[in-house]
């Protein structure tokens, strides 16, 4: 079928997944089934203990065997020992076939490669998929093509039943030895287990892994021991130089800054804009400027953030202790500053990744955001966005939050150059659609603006701003004409990953790369 | 067939129960299941709102049809009208058989009785149960047997699977308009939502009703607008002067000063009596008044109790203030004291009552506690406890967490006088079994002490202690020396409710009483 991004699914992959084509953002709104649920063991004899000595008891334990699909998250991001960890137990065990179900996967994940070809992982279902593993992908060396779901779109899937997690390791910067873990305290301190949430709630197994083991109770608990089965103490579970970055990076780039000064004054002239508004941003350049940029025009205007969503960072938690901001919901945090942040400000709050996005449950924080300032690769000529596929058509980002908070929020900005490496951003059609162009109103370029014709409303407001409105075939046009437009990739038949949409559906398909 | 603690129950019933009788506290320990689920509908559309004008709105648009089984809380206690104000509306619309499954219901529920006569309620599911509805189960006026059941009991057959709740009503101090709903704050101020945790995430339709909304987002939040589905704004949802006691009672009862003073030697001498030792007592003169006396006992020994929990009060939190307790982990407040210390302490945290004691899940609080100090109507020589039916025969009490936290303690302890209203309390044999005896390892009362026979450590560690030991057939017959050996109750045939284990099990049946 031809999906409502215009994307060609083909039939028989439909049918083995069992799923339709992206029909549009609200496709599967006030739509009633039956939840998932997990099949657990109880455990009640007080005599009986959590404590594994090894990974491997833990392992052993929960009665390992080939195909079996396992829950990671990426809350360690690049510093993460975790999912290394537990796959080379896994190969020395001489199981085949696991599935990795990971919240997101990085750069640390690169010796994951070579088991692909080893046959110990046939899969992999992540939001990022970057370095040796994206490579992997895009060569089509897995047994199985990878599925892509943002933030909500993973929980959903564990929650509806589409992904079935056997077992899921949860590395916790702190545990007791019933497995109450938290994000705070200990070697490997990321803030959050958000991720974590809805694995904890529905695989079969639960193993805890830490590196800091508590006294009991290690309570309030981000993952509560009614969950877990084992829990096992290891020496490390991360590189606490690589969970987070320790320095925030303040840009200085005139182009990001205009930029940034656009989208402040596109949120400034909102209906939105007011006070209580909610607002997200990403961790790029310009949008983590956006936040600086609307302090002043807040504070002159007396208004204040209801609350602030997503990763969050340094900047964000200042502006609350400017008392600019009510509630900060957490599902990441991006670095060390917001970590201690929130230790200590009760108004600064960890939530589920259930809670920040997923479509499917009966309502996520991203369904009450106002404004979100998201990034992209590559915005075509229908708005729709690529995060994913690089200019080289190799796996190489992550969707995470994206398409969430675009069709969540009332209005969506992307922010990106106009040409980036030499390569334009504003194109015909994207290589992959990641984020679909009818949950994307604002394209922010630092050579002019464009406003997603679909939303009549917003034309309307800044029609008289002295913003440099353009439509989106003239960014376009700008960016061929200065870069030239780039011969297409050639991609093979067979397809290495699938692209699904927050709710399920099919938004599109990534074809093998030939390697050079 | 005869149970395990010697109760016959009859085979009929529990193949209609689909249930065995009860057959040991760890008879269910180890065992695989998969886990219920319910049947939702998604909202990812923010243009929907949840608000409903009124309660008749909410439970329209819930399709309320013949039949449904609702759930209910019980943190507001005496002072609640959720449960009124939603059967009234019920009664109004013309429904009928509806069944009830509260956590508990108390006196503020006397208006549901006269619903029974009318068919507009069919049955009870619940751990409390007096007043009227005592009466009007008692003399078998309902269609269907009342199911009693322990806290954790309760989570135990939501999260099995055994009630299936079509809708959920849970009365919120403040929410905002998604439905993210927390204890604290408004004019009905309840301190913690526990026992409503598991009606949010099992039942089909939630919808949260209170009489504070908040501005979005009210987090952090005891209920998740994720399981929430309509939100109503009411005139009040309870009488705050009945929600909690404002204030303690200390005892100056001799008696029950001179078996506090026991159980702290008990305590105090037991080998569990360490430092991160943990603690629960109920709300009765004498459970109270030992924390009193444990507190010299730990100053002296340098001793910190690891977590308390429970039903909490003032005087447990003046403990920690003292800095006594590490953790205090709640899952009910008793006084406004309690109320407040959860406001402003983070180290006493909510809990959820599956948390607390769900005898199925993968492990709770109780499996980790050292000692419980529990009351009791009747013990009898094989040392089961009956908290339920009154001497005459009728419902009128609550197991609540008793057999929960007798069974997963270490060292359980009933306090109780040797005649009680020239009723003995120490018999042959109770009235109705709510706790079995193999859970209980000592009996303090005002003439002596009885340690079960089944903890020969127990009898071996006060052998030469100065404590007034006696066997609890040595209880029992000073007893019947003083008060007489009570008539027998003329009870009938007819089962009008049944005793579950908090396992599933069926541990006794309560039979119909004549009315005189």
């Amino acid at each position: 079928m031809i999906n409502k991004v215009g994307r060609e699914i083909p039939d028989e992959l439909l049918n083995e997944l069992g799923k339709t084509g992206f029909q549009g953002s609200h496709f599967r709104d006030n739509l009633s089934y039956k939840k998932a649920a997990p099949k657990i063991r109880s455990l009640n004899d007080n005599s009986r203990s959590k404590l594994c000595k090894s990974l491997r008891e833990a392992l052993e334990k929960c009665e390992l065997r080939d195909g079996m699909y396992f829950g990671f998250h990426h809350h360690f991001r690049d510093g993460d020992y975790i999912i290394n960890m537990v796959m080379e137990e896994v190969e020395k065990m001489g199981i085949k076939d696991i599935t990795i179900c990971a919240s997101s996967m990085g750069a640390a994940h690169d010796p994951i490669a070579p088991l692909v070809e080893k046959g110990v992982v046939a899969g992999i279902q992540s939001s990022g998929v970057r370095g040796k593993i994206g490579e992997a992908i895009s060569y089509g060396r897995f047994k199985k093509p990878a599925i892509i779901r943002s933030h909500g779109g993973r929980v959903r899937a564990i929650e509806e039943g589409d992904i079935h997690l056997d077992i899921a390791f949860i590395g916790a910067p702190t545990a007791d030895e019933y497995g109450n873990a938290r994000a705070v305290g200990g070697k490997s301190d990321c803030g959050v287990l958000s991720y974590s949430k809805v694995d904890s709630m529905y695989a079969d197994k639960v193993v805890v892994i830490t590196d800091c083991l508590v006294p009991f109770p290690n309570v309030p608990a981000s993952i509560s021991m009614v969950d877990v089965d084992y829990v096992c103490c290891v020496d490390s579970i991360g590189d606490p130089k690589k969970i987070v970055s320790n320095v925030i990076r303040v840009t200085k780039d005139v182009r990001e800054l205009m930029m940034a000064d656009y989208c402040a004054r596109i949120i400034s002239k909102s209906e939105y804009f007011k006070d209580g508004f909610s607002f997200q941003t990403g961790g790029g350049g310009a949008a983590l400027a956006v936040t600086g940029f609307l302090q002043p025009i807040m504070e002159k205007q007396n208004i204040q953030m209801g609350f602030a969503i997503g990763g969050i960072m340094k900047v964000m938690c200042d502006l609350m202790d400017a008392g600019l901001v009510r509630k900060i919901v957490d599902a990441q945090v991006f670095d060390s500053a917001a970590i201690e942040h929130i230790k200590t400000n009760p108004n600064h709050v960890e939530i589920s990744t259930s809670e920040y996005a997923n479509p499917m449950n009966k309502g996520a924080f991203v369904n009450k955001l106002d404004f979100v300032i998201l990034g992209a690769l590559e915005v075509d000529t229908n708005f729709n966005v690529n995060v994913v596929t690089g200019s080289d058509g190799i796996v190489r980002g992550a969707p995470g939050g994206h398409p969430d908070t675009a069709a969540g929020s009332k209005c969506s900005i992307i922010v990106a150059p106009l040409i980036r490496g030499r390569i334009p951003t504003i194109c015909d059609s994207v290589l992959t659609v990641t984020t679909p162009g009818e949950a994307i109103d604002i394209v922010v370029t630092d050579h002019g603006i464009a406003i997603n014709p679909l939303r009549k409303d917003l034309l309307d407001t800044y029609k008289n701003s002295r913003l440099p409105l353009k439509s989106i075939e003239e960014l376009r046009d700008e960016a061929y004409h200065i870069a030239g437009k780039p011969d297409p990739i050639r991609f093979m038949d067979k397809i290495v990953a699938v692209v699904e949409s927050r709710d399920g559906t099919i938004l599109d398909v990534i074809r093998k790369v030939e390697q050079l």
